[in-house]
Formats: C-alpha cells, structure tokens, sequence
C-alpha cells in the first residue's frame, strides 16, 4: 500500500499566554491529545515533561505525523508545530484548538506544504475563537 | 531564571532514499540520537514507531526542542525537522549529520528562525557530506 507523502505544517509561536497555562505538562498534554482528535487524527503515544524552575515540552506522536509544543512561561511564549500527513486531517484545526485554550495576545504562523517537491510557504489564517465540542 | 525564546527550525523533505534505511526505526532513532549529540543537544527521551506495511516515526525530545523524522520507504522520502532554541545548539548540524547518513537523491528544505516575532523564512545550506566524528 502506497500513502501519500503530501502534508501540511502548521509553525506557530505565541506570545503573551498566562504563566500557569504554559508551566503545566499535564495540562498541555491532555488539550494536546483532545485537538488532534478534534482535526481527526489518531494519537499513538505522548512524551511530556515539565521542566524545573519552569517550562513544558510536550510531544505527540500521530498516525498523521505529530503536534509539539515548548513554553516558556517566564516569557509567555510557547512554539507549537502540528504537521499532519495526507488529505484528510487539517493540521490548522489542531492549532486553532491550542490557541483558543492559551488565547496569546499575539502570535506568528507559517504554513509549510510539504512532500510534493520544492516547499510552499504562506501565512495561514488561525481562528483563536474556535469553539470546542 | 529566564531563558532565550530565540530558536532556529530546520524542515527538510528528502527523497530518493533507500527503502531500508526509512524502513528501520531502530536505525533512524540510534542516528537521531547520535545527531543530536553532534550538534550539541541533549537528549531526554524518544519516541519511535514503526509502522506496518512500512514507514517510521521516530520523535526525540531534547533539552533544546526536539528532532523529528515521518518517512515513506515505498516512495523513498522522507520529512525530517530539528528545532532547536538558544544560540549555542546549530540544528543544521543534525540535519547534516542525518542528510549524510540517508544520502537522498534530492532535498528541499526551509529554515524558520523562531521566537523572535515575525518568522523569518531562508533556504539554508545543507551539506550531504558531514563527517562523523
């Protein structure tokens, strides 16, 4: 069987998100694993772990490929990535989902097409006012 | 203490690699460890999967961010990231290291400098030819 290399990436750095949001594995873990099952894809296992004085990394692993997240809690700043492989599972939902739960007061995205040749670069559209189910 | 949200994201799409080298996680995971020690990460645990038919996912969290590799051994490509933060760790070193050892036909690649605000966008230079030390 033959899968299809086509996926997209979806980078986004965040800035201005509450402390006790960014310095919380466990929280991040578990809203992590509920936006991937909101853009349809299948999570295999997680690595998480929070880091002393502070600061969280979080690492799903995906059927579809995978969703990270670093904070910096002292600075509000996290950078998320959810790359997602093939047609059917919209990375950008997974994002809009993590950004409605840390609303930053700002944050910069690019989108990455990947695995067609040459990479396509844009600007996505994020929603931080996605409304969970 | 306050660390650097300064980080540098290199994505590289990589095709025409031989089917056993994207079919063995065991292989990928021990050369992605390896890599980040080249280039002066430190690793904290790892995640790998490999897939039936064939495919591999391996994803190495690191003090520094992480490494990440999604590939497609009956198409030989491959998508490989390192995102690495602060300045002392140079996430193309990695991605060389890792070129080198997977020796593709062709690559296309991207460079996020991240944590800084606006993302700044550059095709980097990848060297094929990394000497392992």
């Amino acid at each position: 069987m033959e899968y299809s290399t086509f996926g997209r990436h979806v980078a986004i750095d965040v800035w201005g998100v509450d402390f006790g949001l960014l310095n919380n594995a466990d929280f991040l873990k578990n809203h992590m694993v509920e936006a991937a099952e909101a853009c349809g894809a299948t999570v295999l296992s997680v690595q998480a772990k929070q880091f002393e004085p502070q600061g969280a990394t979080v690492l799903v692993m995906l059927s579809e490929s995978h969703i990270s997240i670093h904070t910096y809690p002292e600075r509000g700043f996290a950078a998320l990535d959810c790359y997602t492989c093939g047609e059917t599972v919209d990375p950008q939902i997974a994002i809009d989902y993590m950004v409605s739960v840390l609303q930053p007061e700002k944050y910069y995205a690019k989108k990455l097409i990947r695995g067609v040749g040459e990479m396509e670069v844009a600007t996505p559209e994020v929603n931080r006012n996605y409304v969970h189910a």
